[in-house]
């Protein structure tokens, strides 16, 4: 069986979710399409990195990603690095050739997500940004009824993804708000993820009309690059500085295909944790999803009997897309690492097989395109059409 | 103790939700304000009036409205007509002095709204606007915990108000479905109930940008001015004419203090029934409620410890607002009865104590500018401003 | 259309829930089977009376229940007195030809319950226990499925009737916690509801093993008969006395048709408002009802597809049970009043067609007779058959 | 870091689940108390074997399980067969001195448990039962509130465990369905992770009072001793054979502190697919919990506020208990895999620091023990002791 060297970049809690998934997914999807093998970990800071490379059972560690890159051994270059870098190292490694697999968002700006769609696709390399939530098998579900026609023709649609690690003015000013690191706020951090899930169930956004506001203007300053999502908080005698992206970010859009929608990002709605949904109404059905309840799907047929239609609560397992790589009876336990060995799963596919996957840098550079056309309106406050993806 | 003699116009589904309120009203408020007595109840069909005065047990019924406007005894003037004589009705009401309790939405159009709010002051009646949801004693709950602060100062919300009923494209043209008639579709009928609820929660409306949709644009037209709600369907050989009105209307709107937030409403959302609800985002609390488990609110309090909050899920009752009046324990059951005998009891009240009352005509015509707003923002697609209420 | 006048002997809250369903039954269901008149009310208390006369709209009020029984113009006998009275009330009211409605409990003994019923039976009256609950449309919903075999062959059911309203130990020692008064405490209290419930949805209850408990061993004394179901509380300086019925009682139950279940009674679950729940397993499927949520039933069929099967969600409406009388759309809302107006209209119909109605006297019996076997099981700790209904 | 060697026998998918938390453990928890390695899987089947050591990432493999016995690098002898080799294979690794991590239920009989027991007594090795949902943090986080004494002393408790995947009578009879293979059927199946998960959060059993029945009297062979977990079916000419285990077990059960529930577990419960509850009433509060929602936890504190009390969802994170090593945020999703991941941590732990961990071969010996009480208590139909653990 080919085995699949991995170069990881970045040592945070994302290295920790993919590794695991590296780990599990022949596990999970037997025969698998490679086995990966962890080659190398860097990180700039070299005890980050060497105790990374020991607790993610990483063969060696480095603190010059260009050691990965120009590893020729390595076969996929895996960025978990802050927003800010993606771009230099995503273009890097391609013009390597090396099959990337890069956090989201995928850059900080939309030329940088052009530039790395074209050094991918120009250096032929198979590349998937990590909106893994998509991958969630009640998802997959959904998408599996709504191309079976199941609830017709998708009439709107209103997505959220909501939570409340940030809703306290004391959590730290990590850079996931510093704005020359992330980009943006509560959209470039959640909103992506809920915008790539209904890109991917409804169909490609045209236009869009947002707001977006800061609720917490100024944070407790934190030292280093570190990211504690909120669970340590700056006391009152804090030095604090602004926050310069969204805290929260709503828009109404429109699709290609007619449909019409609402999605809602906030880090500021105390109660909700990991609260992604969507509700989907077509004109013979509709299906709703929440994350926080991830083994389960709603769906509603309409053409069930009058006095026995409803939603009907489908838990998810091995009849259902992934289900033959999962567990053998629904709930036993869809959690965040078996959406990452999903992930982990596809992509190795999609290199060894030689085919697209989605989603890759071009989704994710469309992403962009849709998050420019949203910041701008928000600016604006007009309806604002989403550029079209240039192929060179 | 005083008795309010009632006269009531319109013999529909909404004249039953009436009748049973002034019946029970003083069986659950007690004492009551006053004792309301039935006395004359008038529909244009004389054996729908006939036939409604004995199942509604009013003492005398008649064909024409006009007798109970000129009724020296009829202290009240209850109307549940078709939207499109709701003025003419309640502006002859209130030049004869008699107080008005009207079905929503108040007009079909601002002009007509604000004469109507202007004819109520000036011959100074109390009105009343019949938003019964927003005195579910859930959603009272809430105002209770906003007012008190309790989950500091509101952010952000989103309001639906989602049905099924005519999802079906065999479902009849009722009169809903005519503009001329209705002045609006899901609009008016369902919508404006949640921009009260929330306008009552959360502050007043002050900008709003808009999608409306109709997506079933003909329907059988079905005879006389009945309105099955979508229980009877038409066949395959039914007679079709064209919908004018909206089956689904998305907005964003601004409020006064800075809030901001999404509405929608629909009636082509398979799996929803009366699906009524909201989310409140503030800086110290969240607060949820869905009417389709009217019993429960969800509230989560920023200050509980970190190690026990989330939502509570808090069942009205005896403790809570107009609980002494209804049951003696939560979660015997509050049902669209008992909204309406809440409604029934604030009215009499107001008109026995000689106060202002909300939602009155006033309320009705400021929701009327709202949708006027609404509306225009859907076809202009841009942000637009809600006229402010004529006060003379 | 006939009238039907009825006397109503008790003037707590039990009398505001029959005389709002005597108003309202007519409105709902229509044409009627005849008019309610309520035309007497008693109580002990002459002012009680007095004011219950007005507050519920009886046209006059006595304080000697015997006047209610020797008019001859009174046709329904309507017992809501507390439990200890019932029996007298009622052979009485038999003896004179009158129909009876009694609210539940039927009795403190079985020998008293036989009595009742033979009395009924002898004198040729229709009689009703108010077991209310059964009527919710989610459960005549649940029966019909089972009936038309839509989730096969009974195999097991869970049922349990949870409340917190006397969990406090300060709640007070009001005649529901007095043997000589109630004759049992959770069980009968609210134990025998879901006893009626899961008898007439699953079948009839052959042999029992039971445990009941005292948590709370002694409470606050309250002056008078009065119930305040928990909403006042005794201080530190209360006298209390002893508790001698049951807080919680919990047993197993075999059915002759050779289902089985449990059944868990307690007024000591904190959180737990109303909640009268079952879960049915059957061999084609699976039902679930929570009268909490009582506008819903779940409900699972396993001929459903493999990736389509799961509890379906269903909102009872217009196409279910009794939906014709009620609301033209689903949840808008079923409360206490509507389950109320549908016994109403149950009994009336009965009355008029001549007809036999369950839960009769004969039904209630039955319960005691469950209800004994229950707490002779509890004291012996052996599978206790039930003793069958005595028909002479 | 230290290493422990880990030899599997079994190549199941209890095998699957084991390895991802052997690779895992150390990314989730670190330090970690040890690195755990894969040295040695067995199962009779050769090819079975070889193909996990691939998949599973097993440095060697065997058909012969006393390979692993008898190599002494091996720290950690890890049980995944069917439960009728549990005993020998355990009893052969306390000889050699090899820590046992045995899955669940732990033994056919009673005395073979209690020999399993004194063997890994009496040669010191550390032992752990794989009764792994209580494992899971809002389990942990129930345990936490209750030590707290949040919800004051316990008054009675109601678990269930029921599934559908052999509700279907053409499921195949496996292993699972064979008394002299697996002991007994949804008792030690699924009932004594109810039984564990009550016993560590409530108190030790002393008395129970069970029903058990068989559902489905015959079923499919199937070959070999593979087991599907329902998702084979058998047709309609299959070759069909007795099943001589429960399909259902119903039980009271008493504790030593006072206590009083039931458990309930079944495989016939359409709908239900792997749901594990616990309701819990205590003086102070109220506790509940559903592993198909396994991120969350009800809790109702009586101390709340009359206007503000109610079950509380807590989504456990961070400052739960293993908050530490899980995800960063609530809701990021708790699989069955995070639940292994703990399991093997704790274990690892307790080895490397030498304390005893919970559920041990004792505990599996005193579940064996309760489900002894109830087997006989559902022959003989009264209450029924359990026996006390043999300590020699």
């Amino acid at each position: 069986m080919k085995t699949l060297n991995i170069g990881l970049i970045g040592a945070g809690f994302m290295a920790k979710a993919h590794s695991v998934a590296y780990a599990g997914m022949p596990m999970f999807f037997w025969p698998a399409p490679a086995i990966p093998f962890k080659k190398t970990i860097a990180d700039i800071n070299e005890a980050a990195a060497r105790d990374a490379a020991e607790k993610f059972a990483f063969a060696s560690y480095t603190t010059d990603w260009h050691d990965i890159i120009n590893d020729p051994d390595i076969d996929v270059v895996d960025i978990c690095t802050p927003n800010n870098v993606h771009a230099e190292i995503a273009i890097a490694a391609a013009r390597s050739g090396k099959h990337i697999l890069c956090e989201k968002p995928l850059s900080l700006t939309t030329s940088q997500a052009k530039e790395m769609y074209l050094a991918a696709k120009n250096n032929h390399v198979k590349t998937m940004v990590a909106f893994n939530y998509r991958r969630t098998p009640a998802v997959q579900l959904a998408k599996k009824y709504i191309e079976e026609g199941a609830i017709g023709k998708i009439l709107d649609f209103r997505g959220t993804y909501l939570q409340d690690w940030s809703a306290d003015p004391d959590s730290p000013l990590s850079w996931r708000f510093q704005k020359d690191i992330c980009g943006s706020g509560a959209l470039g951090d959640i909103g992506t993820h809920v915008v790539d899930m209904l890109r991917y169930l409804v169909g490609e956004f045209t236009s869009v009309n947002a707001r977006t506001a800061t609720y917490i203007p100024e944070r407790p300053v934190q030292s280093g690059m570190s990211d504690s999502l909120g669970n340590t908080k700056g006391g009152a005698d804090s030095i604090r500085q602004s926050v310069d992206v969204d805290d929260q970010c709503c828009f109404m859009a429109e699709c290609a295909n007619g449909a019409f929608g609402t999605i809602e990002a906030t880090r500021n709605a105390w109660g909700r944790n990991n609260y992604i949904t969507f509700e989907i109404h077509g004109s013979e059905g509709s299906i709703c999803f929440n994350y926080e309840r991830r083994d389960e799907l709603q769906v509603c047929f309409a053409k069930d009997g009058d006095d026995r239609r409803g939603f009907r609560t489908v838990y998810t397992g091995p009849c259902h897309p992934y289900g033959e790589g999962l567990w053998p009876i629904p709930a036993l336990g869809i959690g965040y690492t078996e959406t990452k060995i999903i992930e982990c799963y596809d992509f190795c596919k999609a290199i060894m097989q030689d085919q697209e996957v989605s989603p890759n840098f071009r989704d994710g550079y469309a992403i962009e395109l849709i998050s420019d056309a949203i910041l701008e309106s928000a600016k604006t406050r007009v309806w604002t059409k989403v550029k079209e993806v240039a192929e060179n």
